[in-house]
């Protein structure tokens, strides 16, 4: 059962202050649960209802997790989602290390996306078309607020992040810069190279100017009808489905 | 000001059932507002800030829409958005005509999309691609729930839809119907025809076994990493990415 202490504590992981303070975070739900226990993170504690606990023993035993059985309700009081019938883990967040694009990789730069919904279906098309690494600027959403971390369908277990200042890393690559605009190249005809950074923009102001001088290569999804934009994890798949394409098909 | 019927009718238009008996649904939001202003759509009632009201006093003076002026707190009260400092408008809701594929059109069919933010975001991702017709199955949500009309952006409006047996509708067609699956066909390398039908499925199930009879194409957005799925949204996009691209290509 939780203790009242334990409840608080969990409480406090809905909020990015605590979560900076105590280096930890939440997963919820039966399926991101299941992948977060089978990945590199660490787990300091899972909460399960007897029945999810029963079926997945093997996946906790062996990491020595400690687990507290809790009742549907304790687990909803506990965390952030609407429903949740088995179970939330108490998750160490990693440090924050540079990554740095290798030779043949796609790397995905956010410039700014302020939705957490948004972010975490990035992180889900990043998994997708084979990107496993995420720049992300300092006033990009928290990837381990809970909205993130649930939109990423346990995503988030398999693509690495960075925050830090993403100018810094742009002046010093040499790869391709990728960005997206509404008045770039078209990107049905464009030939992308095989490596380089793609950088999707804020969600209502698009990249910012500091970014912007850093791109080699503006792209473009054409619009066949009326519709003023794309959402920004909309235009990340279909620009990575045509990057990925091009690539394919050399 | 709006009275307390005003207030009891427009929250009874949050539920499907009241939105049926009064053949009414809400708009809500500055942009969206200003979009079904401008439509063929029927505004019954215009609830706005007063400087809302001036701004666009242009688009409602010559329809000779009825406007109640109303405080940020009354707005919020009456609608369904957390924030909302501009306007909601009472707009009459169309009658459920059978829509035609004409040739040379692509016609997008929804089997069971159950979730309005979904089916919000697909009907912006059809108006970006220039489909113009979305045939819903009767499991497909509410078109007219608030979520759906706040998702689509605006484009509720210049995208037109019919709920019913899309079965029917298939099986007397000779049009190409192209279906979503996990085993079909690679999207990067198939040559779409110029028109037919696109049929997505269910956020879980995928599409129902009676439906995918009459698929004659199954299509397949290749992965390149690891994630299970794509949602459902994005892989509309990326569908219809690729089929405008192989047809523009023609």
């Amino acid at each position: 059962m939780l203790s009242k202490n334990q409840l608080k504590y969990i409480q406090s992981l809905h909020h990015k202050k605590y979560r900076q303070q105590h280096g930890a975070f939440l997963v919820e739900g039966a399926k991101s649960v299941q992948e977060v226990l089978q990945s590199d993170f660490q787990t300091e504690l899972l909460v399960a209802t007897e029945e999810f606990y029963k079926e997945n023993a093997r996946l906790t035993d062996h990491q020595r997790t400690p687990v507290e059985i809790a009742s549907v309700a304790d687990l909803q009081r506990a965390g952030t989602l609407e429903s949740n019938n088995a179970a939330l883990a108490v998750v160490k967040t990693k440090e924050n290390r540079p990554l740095l694009a290798e030779p043949g990789e796609i790397v995905l730069i956010l410039d700014d996306i302020r939705d957490p919904g948004n972010l975490g279906t990035i992180l889900r098309i990043a998994d997708w078309y084979g990107v496993r690494k995420v720049l992300c600027s300092e006033t990009t959403a928290d990837v381990y607020n809970p909205k993130v971390i649930s939109a990423s369908k346990g995503s988030f277990t398999r693509v690495s992040w960075w925050y830090g200042a993403i100018e810094g890393v742009l002046q010093q690559s040499e790869n391709a810069v990728y960005g997206a605009f509404l008045d770039g190249e078209d990107v049905h005809t464009l030939d992308f190279g095989s490596s380089g950074y793609l950088v999707m923009g804020n969600e209502s102001n698009g990249i910012r100017p500091e970014t912007e001088r850093y791109v080699t290569k503006r792209v473009t999804i054409p619009r066949y009808g009326d519709a003023e934009s794309l959402n920004v994890g909309i235009a990340t798949a279909v620009l990575l489905d045509n990057w990925q394409r091009t690539v394919t098909a050399k």
